[in-house]
């Protein structure tokens, strides 16, 4: 049988080949599915050679419908790398250099001669500020998403005239009087809970309840607080070990916001005129604006982030809350449409202040252009959601299918980001998980295990714990219940456990995961977790039958079953 | 017959979906070879869709031996594109999506439902900021490339003291006394032979002959000129219209260079101890410098360039010479044991100075890392060398063969890199073209042929124009032949007229380049250049018998035979 030589992939400096630390470069190779049996890494020093040649063995880390991954660490010594691949499969005999197939066998090199080096593929030389280094408190986070409006209402004095009562229904408009003291005043929940970094909705003045069409970035929405009230969360989280992160809305801004005013005044006489994308003078509203926008929403005026006074007075914007309050992250709205010299600035500039902010951009795509070290640590991970939802609640993927997919999005990132992706099942712009299950509590259970013990950061999206529902935006935004007796308790519990299992065992945090395919079924998913000693092992019976799976270990206890109390 | 899934490849925000200018993204494709009969772009704007929903064709542009390339152009109105690709092979009708595949004819658009935009693959947003947009100058520029102690002695009071007599045989450390003076001493022969565009190896102050080891970054080698000679020489070459591309060899320094001559005598104490990479102190040379070198080279120190210090001094240079002598070009050497980083910043240093200036990199491997518009304009094209090489002198490759790799490192970068890539068929780091084709003209001719009429912008080796012949380093740095006598000057006037080819026709310049298959046979390589109305037909015949080959168009007319005058 031959080695399909099409389905053959590597690509240098690209997500096939990084820097994983300062000393460690990650080496991918994908193959066509079960075509290759032994797959064998030669490298060495390109000006120490055939001196410096070793092989190392690769690791088959996944399989998807069509295709093997293969991976492999290596050490350069003097951080340069040049390396080839040889295939086996029994008969054939295989190297995969950059410049083609050659067939002969592992213990004789590619064909050298005198434009030997040529043929090989490179990592040129390893570089510390060129390795993408997220924060390492992420990896152990777990987050929970906060749209303020909707938490508690703390200060009731700060409420909008027309707030409404706790408790009623949303509309894309009104008000029930959440704010930032109700968040302080709830951080004993929160921390009881186990979460250990709040992600917050905007919280800059604003007109709306969702305040994504920002009036003034430099100042806390009156309805929610003020600087020192924000400053109150940030101290009160941080002593409890919790860690906050704000959302930046830097592609757009409102239709309040004073330099748009301006423009709208003084048409092309304004000084903010090239603020933004204006494309005739006098502003339209009507029927569709005469500038940029967010996607055809006039009130959502896009701002030009090439223009150096704007992209001052936002990385000014970015710096102060992280300098003054001592924020842990930003999340970065629509960042995929916002241009990457700007990002690549904003890194800069709120690194240098503290590397340990977690720059998390919304794309709901893969990502790979914004995640090669110098613009985000890491991206909300929907395409995630979607695979769990359509295997969970949809049935469109069965567990193979999961595994499949799941195993192909590991691939399109370093380790390093697969361990801080910013893993989610619904927020305030989807419908609630309970929602998609249509009530089923089983299900969302699943969910939330999958969720916790997967590669990556989990965030509970405020209320799902204690079992709230609703559907797209705005229901998805109902007002935090309180009440106990409408609490589903049992399920906080329960996300309570799963919480305190992935801060106990490692592996649920940091070890690598691997998808056992021998134990899947179609309902059965079946992956572990590895890291040092410790693996944790995780089925995921999305059946109405009972399905056993033996233990591979010898030594191993059951940590926790998602029908034992249910 | 099936479409094998397994062989099509797209990847968004890459060399296949890219900003080709501030209006166009290019849109391309792979799929298996001869499996699809068509394939459409559907595209649009998400926030308007399916109103906004258009089918494009897309033209096959190229085929290797695996693969069919698919490529189209669009315009998105709004600058957001999102998009997914129909593949039709008479019996199969397939939708490509982000998501993966489904089958549904053309008329249909893929499954769209409640979460329909995530399905799609997406440009999100065209920011002119972003795009990479090399020098305009480049695409239709010749460059001479000149190591300057071997192009001519025109101030021999600037001579070494060891100086050797003019034409006699290179050692790897002998001297000829080849100056600046020389160059502008000869630039009536440079202009009259019709380069637009000189690159100079290392001219700063350096003990070697070839000056990669540099002492000053500051000052010209005092054996070359002075700040002023450099002066002279630019001033009279721009006269002339011809640029002047300097080498910057930012990856390491020569032993002499004074900081590290400090680390040499203070050791850990000393103020640039950080400046270079120093594994332990006191340095040591012997049996292998225990610092980081160029290689192995103890002489080659590795420049810390994540250093600020460093970089701050080094952007410094680069930016002195542009804005102090207006050169158009740095040609940056080791470029891919440089850091990342540092480019980012060079290129904005340099790009605010004079957004003109050519940033080419001297990498011999695929080098989309650092093609992507932050970092370079281009690089030097070894692969195609060695691919023109193969075909034409070694016959490793045939001309079908040589078209599938040609197509595929097409394949690699955005076509306005393309336009700009740096060809070449030897340099002073590679055994000169004529002393590998064994002496035979015949086979210099048609690879000279096939360098000036190629994609990309070509550059002649010194002296290779007049018959030069060498082995590899330093054989192929000796003194440029001036004596007519010893001349091959049929063989420049070939070249005068492959230039003023060029020069006349816009399709050798801009044209895009497609391989016709159908014409090609094992000896024979035929391809075309368009632009426009007017097409260049190129055919390449190696073998020894005759080959006709008819012109497609009724009007046409002969512009050059290599063996017409041979």
């Amino acid at each position: 049988m031959a080695i399909h030589r099409e389905g053959v992939h590597h690509r240098s400096k690209s997500s096939y080949a990084y820097a994983y630390d300062e000393e460690t470069v990650h080496v991918r190779l994908r193959t066509m599915r079960g075509d290759v049996a032994e797959c064998t890494l030669l490298h060495g020093d390109k000006f120490d050679w055939p001196d410096s040649a070793t092989r190392t063995r690769m690791e088959r880390i996944g399989r998807d419908e069509r295709f093997d991954y293969w991976q492999v660490s290596v050490r350069p010594p003097r951080r340069r790398l040049c390396y080839a691949f040889h295939l086996s499969d029994g008969d054939e005999s295989l190297w995969v250099t950059e410049w083609g197939f050659e067939s002969k066998p592992l213990s004789e090199l590619p064909t050298a001669g005198e434009r030997r080096p040529l043929h090989y593929f490179e990592y040129p030389f390893l570089h510390p500020t060129d390795v993408h280094d997220p924060p390492e408190w992420v990896s152990d986070a777990v987050f929970y998403q906060i749209f303020p409006e909707r938490f508690a209402n703390g200060d009731p004095e700060r409420s909008p005239e027309s707030v409404e009562e706790w408790g009623g229904e949303p509309t894309l408009d009104n008000f029930f009087g959440g704010d930032l003291q109700g968040i302080i005043d709830n951080l004993d929940y929160l921390e009881d809970l186990g979460v250990s970094a709040l992600y917050l909705t905007p919280i800059f003045e604003s007109r709306s309840n969702h305040k994504y069409n920002t009036t003034d970035y430099t100042s806390v929405d009156p309805h929610f607080g003020d600087e020192e009230t924000l400053r109150q969360l940030t101290e009160q989280a941080h002593d409890r070990g919790i860690r906050v992160m704000l959302d930046a809305v830097f592609n757009h801004c409102g239709r309040e916001f004073e330099p748009f005013q301006d423009v709208v005044e003084n048409g092309r006489e304004s000084e903010y005129a090239d603020w933004f994308h204006v494309h005739e003078f006098p502003i339209e509203f009507e029927p569709r604006p005469n500038y940029d926008t967010f996607g055809f929403e006039a009130y959502m005026p896009k701002l030009n982030t090439e223009n150096p006074e704007v992209k001052e007075y936002l990385l000014d914007v970015a710096a102060y809350w992280v300098d003054e309050i001592g924020i842990d992250g930003w999340r970065l709205d629509v960042a995929d449409e916002v241009d990457h010299a700007f990002w690549r600035e904003l890194r800069e500039e709120v690194k240098a202040i503290d590397p340990d902010v977690y720059i998390l951009g919304e794309i709901w795509h893969d990502s790979r252009a914004w995640l090669r070290g110098d613009q985000f640590d890491a991206v909300m991970n929907y395409p995630f959601s979607y695979a769990v939802i359509d295997f969970l609640i949809e049935r469109d993927l069965d567990a193979g299918e999961f595994a499949d997919k799941a195993t192909r999005f590991l691939g399109r990132y370093p380790e390093q980001v697969n361990e801080v992706l910013f893993n989610l099942l619904g927020s305030h712009d989807t419908p609630r998980l309970l929602y998609r299950c249509d009530g089923d509590e089983r299900l969302l259970r699943l969910a939330f295990l999958l969720l916790f013990t997967y590669r990556g950061t989990p965030c509970l999206y405020y209320g799902d714990e204690v079992g709230m529902t609703g559907g797209d935006d705005p229901d998805c935004r109902r007002p935090m219940v309180w009440d106990e007796a409408e609490q589903n308790t049992a399920l906080r519990e329960f996300v309570q456990r799963l919480i305190v299992l992935r801060d106990d065992h490692r592996p649920l945090r940091r070890g690598r995961i691997r998808f056992d395919r021998e134990r899947t079924t179609s309902d059965l998913l079946v992956y572990r977790r590895a890291d040092g000693d410790e693996t944790v092992g995780i089925a995921i019976n999305r059946g109405d039958d009972q399905a056993v799976v033996e233990p591979t270990d010898e030594q191993w206890e059951t940590l926790l079953r998602t029908d034992a109390d249910s």
